[in-house]
């Protein structure tokens, strides 16, 4: 896909983002959005692609640090629950709940007892806020081991992306497989009927940041603005099923 | 129950409270308390029993007042969410979110859709919250018709209690049986076998304090310190199940 | 003072600050009080009689357990902020800010820059939070050595209260002079004309807590009311002047 | 200024500012940066350049929808108060507490006794976070009639901008002077030497981004890394004096 393009797609894209959040604002709309991927997958990129333009008083892009020693102590979800949205809001998670399904299983700081509470409790903790009248989209970007190192490698090289450098990074590629595992039960056990798993192929970035966009848009927006945006490329965004992963459409 | 024998029994419990909080807090033991039943049943006075000599750092009552307007955009239970405990706290909800299924209902402020979403959300709501570590324990105190016709009238006439007389007193005995029907309906469809409710007969306000204090102990002290406690009286204070209205053990 | 006047008197008081409290209400008034003094000066014991009649929505008494890591790195008032009232509500803080010039100091917790900052800072807060229409009372419950030394040997007798003794309590004692030179700079420091210091005689306890009751009436409800309050013992309450423990009014 | 220079320095901005932050983690530094200034100012354009490549878990954008109506009684500061950093944070105000002398004033949502209370509490207010080891910036965007004419009238042109399009933007250019006089007095009443003003001519975006990104870095920065940031253009940013509006560098 040529940058111009691109860039006529994403321009056309964002104004029928900004045309959905003047009227979700107005009808109270609930939002969540919940980024979720391996180390360089472009959960960054295509946030602020999709905020770019957006009210800066009704849209929160929440990346929580590690939690504090009293969050600690706290029922896991809590911290997440005080950053859900109030009427009219958009709530874009960049990573989230699932940190505990994802690194804190591979690197094993949380408890084979705390991951099995989790994938349990989650399909329910989800309906309830699908039943409640938020809208939750989930997006899995998945890039493939060689597009990760490439990105990985590009990334130390280049100094404004030094704050993302994280000694953690070889991990990403010495236990790529075990990241592989985690997110294929992760998948499987909290891709619900309310709330499903949509998988992205993002070692393309232009066209997962595009198909993102027209995916939210065909969800959360009225039909009358949803019939004026493309179709989504089904090989680039597509629904979870538990054998995605054996047809190769999930990288191993 | 002379009024001897009552504060005879009411220190040894306090002290065994006491003796349970030193330990709680060593063990970072999280603790919710319900309280729910009519207007004049109770729900204070047995709270201010428990909490007397509880730790002021490890201990909070929560009796939130109505929702903000940005509160009643958000999700349902995410007010109360964020006064959950942490490691080492006991927190004693005096009314709590099962409002909806109460006076939310009874006075039509919530509507049918809404009622019927929490009594489908509660149960696993509760599990997710006794799976992850605390300990739920929910007391429904049980009152006659007759004993709250008087507690009214004696709070009207009393200006100690001014404060507590409501417009929507009259409510409680008009509605009387629109409250019997709520309370039956949202005891039989919140009681789990995670967490259960549990019935005190309140019209004795000595044995429903003592009754509640003791069974209190027995569910989240350790053995050795349960031991020393009473038995519940079972007339006073029992689990829950479906036929106990029916049977009278419930106020009609 | 014998038993029956005392509870006739307290009674009559704990009536008025039911009235206060539904005039407040309504008016939207705002009301911070603070509970300073060394252990056992009875801090609970008047705070338990203030609220016992009041509205469990519109009262909140606030002892904040120590601050975690993350509060630890934040601006020194910012979790007392966070429990500030809105229109309608008493937060009554059961220590307060106060704790830096106070155990802070003398246990060494709080570096010399800390206090003396937060000795500069604490008048133009109160100012601040004062001009904003808080009505903020400040006491000092003084205790002479003689009766803290009876008093934490009751308590360390008493296993109803076995929460309350600390491994701090000799220091205390101990330290005695230390408070005493802590409180007398701090009371100096932060006595302004928006935000005065009142100080109570703390070792008859039945004395004091009517006394509070009464200049919190006198000092936050209207004439109409107030009028009918007795006038405060200047012996046992009085407004703290700079020369007050020379005077040999505050304990040494 | 042509496109590849600016670009080449901003990209050498932001690599310092990077390096700022990895700093800043380590060593806990706090810092909070306002951003004011009438409609059109750039303040969105700024913020995004400054955050495009900082840690998005120790950075936080804070732009407060309207009060809730709890929050309307509350201290004014107090929501303000609870988007403070902690040690290792940066948190960019996109308007901030000054919307009481600003808009609130212009528009009259503030009572002259609220803004004038305002205008005395924030010297105290500000003088506190900065003794507390908070690092202050505070940034008065200032732009031409001319320019916010055609800045909003090429909002109202292009769709991408429609939400920042409001129904109070006639007012920003009917009530010029009157913005202006709120301008003045606000800056002379709150620029301190703790906490001083730094007035930007902000016509002329690019230069308005590259000297605040030198300005905040000549402030924050540790000297060695400080050295190497070119020198703010004085013509461009400046630290107000009263005398700025008479001598006509502040826009009338």
């Amino acid at each position: 896909m040529n940058t111009e393009a691109y860039e006529q797609s994403l321009r056309t894209l964002q104004i029928a983002l900004v045309r959905w959040q003047m009227g979700a604002i107005k009808d109270g709309q609930k939002v969540v959005v919940i980024f979720e991927g391996r180390d360089t997958a472009g959960k960054d990129g295509v946030i602020k692609r999709i905020t770019e333009h957006l009210s800066i008083r009704a849209t929160r892009t929440v990346a929580l640090p590690k939690p504090s020693d009293r969050e600690q102590g706290q029922w896991y979800f809590q911290r997440y629950v005080r950053n859900l949205p109030t009427a009219g809001e958009l709530v874009i998670f960049n990573r989230s709940w699932y940190n505990r399904a994802g690194v804190e299983r591979v690197m094993g700081y949380a408890s084979p007892r705390e991951q099995a509470d989790f994938l349990r409790d989650v399909p329910a903790f989800e309906q309830m806020l699908v039943e409640s009248g938020v809208v939750l989209l989930k997006y899995w970007l998945d890039i493939s081991r060689e597009e990760q190192k490439e990105r990985l490698a590009a990334r130390m090289a280049d100094p404004l992306k030094a704050l993302k450098v994280s000694p953690l990074d070889h991990v990403a590629t010495d236990k790529w497989d075990g990241y592989s595992a985690a997110r294929d039960e992760m998948l499987a056990r909290t891709h619900t009927k309310d709330a499903p798993w949509w998988c992205v192929q993002a070692d393309h970035k232009k066209a997962a940041r595009l198909n993102v966009m027209r995916h939210m848009l065909h969800h959360m927006a009225p039909k009358a603005l949803a019939k004026g945006v493309d179709p989504v490329d089904r090989d680039v965004l597509f629904r979870f099923d538990p054998e995605a992963t054996e047809e190769g459409r999930l990288a191993r």
